[in-house]
């Protein structure tokens, strides 16, 4: 951590900083400019307030060299984390592809996407049964009815499960669920992220729509910090002043999480674009860019979804757009 | 709701479409153009789904015309909000202003500051228990020993007291708290709002780094939706591609939801900015736009605070800024 | 075009404004809801100013149903538009690669990339000669003696030259480029833009930071207008709050412009990223969601490159690269 | 300037480094990490294309300490800029009016304009005579002939003029214009910036919608580069996600420039929001903040204005806006 301090800190004042920081077990290298002084910290930053220090009226700027997270970084853990749920693997050199409807709706409804998934080789089926509404006159999700009408998709196609989680007063019904899934708006619902660490489900985190990667890397940590290392992060768009789409892809967050963090990373083409004609050269370009997976909303019959329906595809077009996407994995891995 | 249809949409899909929103005890007027068809949908369209309609393949837009917030919106409830705590009024041409540390430290701490708040002038005091930060490595408050600290700051000054909540496992602990905030992270945490609108406590609801205006207010109709009409909207910076302040402070947020809005509408310049030195201009320009209340961080000793210190004014400090926005008060509104 | 007239309109102030519409040519169809009046606008609303209208005060919105542009429009040029220069094709199922260095530096460093990228499979040469740089102080190009650099190395390898403008009056200096580049921070400089459109060059119109799709057709049209129908978009990363890369590329952006658009769409992963490790997997990326073309930037010896050096590949690294562009390519349109 | 080299750098790459630093006249201190070296560069840092450092392989970051501008920073003149136009004064402590339509439209009206504006307590006339428009169909302003408008309504009134240029070709034609715009769209067009650094004249610099403040000030530097030094920094709003006024009104940037720079800062509230109701307030916050002026556009009609109408206020509403701005600027300044 590079501490720079104003032109004019006294001699007094930068002492009294130093001793503030090596009380906190830190070494503080001090060179002297002609205009400024540039303290570096060494030692394990990951516990200073950044924050707190880059307010301080003597200093102009902090800037931190290595990540404050540390269990999700690669730095210290360079092997990739693969992630195993039923006949699943993700991350490590495997593709994954997650697929189905964004609200379960019913019994008839959840089994045939299932089957139907399955068949065009989707590894996983996803579905949601509580469902972040930004009105609360929207539909909020089919609740506790959802999950088991999940798991009865789960029993009846041997797919392995990713549902989404909203509240910790919920964790019970998730006993079954393979992987509980945190959406963008809970990303830093510091609450819900601790308990889930507290759990040894995989959790799959979905990107804020206004956080940085390494905001995002912060709350895995968080997760992870509790002691459970099984995240996978999942980039679904952010807002930008672009309203083309229903937020911003960002894909180069594929490269550079990989670069920083050994966490498996997927894709949701399909929230991030709001609608279904995108979805498929959004997902063959993230296969393209390196990602691990790709998931994307399938619905047997979208004119009458509930919920974001026509974000989905059908399951004849999934299955040609699957096709592709092991095609681009062939050609960028080969 | 204005519901444009893609050219070549043939007549039996908007027969269909049609339908599907009669079903919804919906009105609709059909408009031919050249181009396009228009269908005004007239009657009450906030249980639509916007983002489902949207995202139809014969649909090229939506917009809505009345916002989908009911309960707060002005167009509904001409008379502006007032919430009383103590001796203190929020809204309806009253002025109020809060002060307090970022964290509670310890009980001479409180107290002091207490003290010197409101022989400054201020109406209500504010102070953190639990802290929500990017890292679990940081300090996370003192938790509900700091809730007992700030209510012998209470029983000390008799001012009313503003504290954050972060989960609703901890809402008992709030039982003899004036007012409860929900912070910027957790503005569509909907699970926490929807609690928060069963009971009858004011709540201080801070707008989202990345929520447009109208996702805000739809926030504050998740609690009001539940029952508990008396929310303060609180503008405390967005997320933007500047990076020298910590946020950029939307203070066109003020006369926006004061129109939209009957609730009341305070500004916190403190977190906005982050820096000590912007937050007299700040904290003056909000009151010159129409703030119903300002929120500023003061702290008795800024050097040793244990968290975002050194964005907080000293008891002096904030003692001249509360009269010089108490003089562009009278200025604005004489 | 709709305009969404607010409560309270009278019928005199309506009046008023369908007067001042017709005057304009404009059909106006009117629709009357409880709550209030939409008018649809019928005929050429390519030449109502939305601005002004939006602002009135009896105007609650504005929506446009079909794009102000009209000559970039798909909808009536259904067509892709093939930009031929030399034996590259751009546009229209055909696959482009531009290849270069950030700035024309030296004659033997221009031609020895130039010789380099062609034996890879690049199809034209690019080069900077007018370089826009933040700072004043920073290396500005070798100015017209860059252009004839770029020339020699056209006559070397037979490969076309993309160059940018940066003002007007150097363009007699373009005579022999092939086409001409419009840089980002130009994309809204009017009069460059009405200039070009007067020749008969190919312009590579770069977007703009904080420019919308819709801004961006906009530009292409600005030139289209005064007769110029040679124009290529090239996204090239917009500005958001993300600063792990210089920019957030956007590569939803190039199926919504197929979509909206007959002109051509190419991607720049060099200027997006500004950094060579995240070039590669984005500019797979950009091929596999549809890109007619990549801009690459490729130097002989990065390290002592005067400018952008280091977000260069080597010519070895671009052989490399391009392989697997082709198999992405392959593999998306087969 | 510091330069964080990577873990793994080796001993010859730094020394290759270092050479290549020295030889631009810098000293360079090292200082040698766990995980990383620092690298402090110390003397004239402005010349170093930090762009090119940062990308290079075997460098983490680079952090500028000094701003790179040198002639707009207060830290080398600590005196603010007063810049005199007629009897008008802007910046040190002086606070200026600025008001008018946005378009000259005919003789009578920019007089009747200017008079009324005079009385009221404006100190500059405004007026556009070439408009930067997003569609080329849009009105574009009289031009030549609105230039010959306003000299009439300066003869008539003796109040000084402010107009936008939009290309180097017209200079001619602002002879006798006192302060020559620049509009947001122009802030990088480097060219116009440099030939208007040659001349003498006042220049007022609108921010771009996507700048940084450093960006902004690195504009004006481009112009004091050439020899002027009469800049007049103006804010008026930046793109973000929020879409209820038009841009977003970034009024921290008024204190912040004060700190960076000696150049006086005015702020444009009407192209800001877009809305006539949301003038007043935003720029009365203006005033609250320590703006040394305010830039309002101002219309005799308009209802008929051609550009831009209604986000003007009637002469009399800016009557009762210039009352209350100068109570405001009374309260922050005794």
């Amino acid at each position: 951590m590079i501490t720079v301090l104003k032109k004019g800190t006294t001699q007094a004042q930068m002492e009294h900083l130093i001793e503030w920081l090596k009380a906190r077990n830190l070494d503080v290298h001090i060179s002297h400019g002609h205009d400024y002084t540039i303290l570096g910290l060494i030692g394990d930053t990951s516990k200073v307030d950044m924050e707190l220090l880059s307010s301080l009226d003597i200093v102009e700027s902090v800037q931190r060299v290595s990540g404050p997270y540390k269990q999700c970084n690669r730095q210290f853990h360079p092997e990739d984390t693969v992630i195993s749920v039923g006949n699943a693997k993700i991350g490590g050199g495997n593709f994954c592809m997650i697929a189905g409807p964004c609200s379960v709706e019913t019994e008839a409804q959840i089994i045939e996407v299932a089957q139907k998934v399955k068949q065009a080789g989707a590894d996983i089926l996803r579905g949601g049964a509580f469902k972040p509404r930004t009105s609360p006159y929207d539909f909020q999700g089919l609740g506790a009815e959802g999950i088991r009408l999940l798991l009865e998709a789960k029993k009846a196609t041997g797919l392995p499960i990713v549902t989404e989680i909203m509240s910790v007063q919920y964790l019970d019904l998730f006993a079954d669920i393979d992987i509980i899934q945190v959406g963008a708006r809970n990303m830093q619902n510091f609450d819900l992220l601790k308990e889930l660490g507290k759990t040894d489900k995989p959790i799959l985190l979905k990107r804020g729509l206004a956080n940085t990667l390494k905001e995002f890397l912060m709350s895995a940590e968080y997760i992870m910090s509790e002691g459970n290392q099984n995240v996978i992060l999942c980039e679904r768009g952010i807002r930008t002043f672009d309203t083309y789409a229903r937020n911003t892809l960002d894909l180069t967050a594929v490269p550079v999480l990989h670069e920083l963090s050994h966490l498996p990373v997927i894709v949701d083409p399909s929230h991030a674009t709001g609608k279904v004609h995108l979805v498929p050269p959004m997902a063959m370009a993230a296969v393209a860019c390196g990602a691990d997976g790709v998931m994307v909303e399938v619905h047997n019959d979208p004119i009458h979804a509930l919920c974001d329906g026509a974000q989905s595809l059908k399951p004849e077009q999934f299955a040609v757009l699957a096709e592709k996407m092991r095609t681009v994995r062939k050609a960028v891995t080969q």
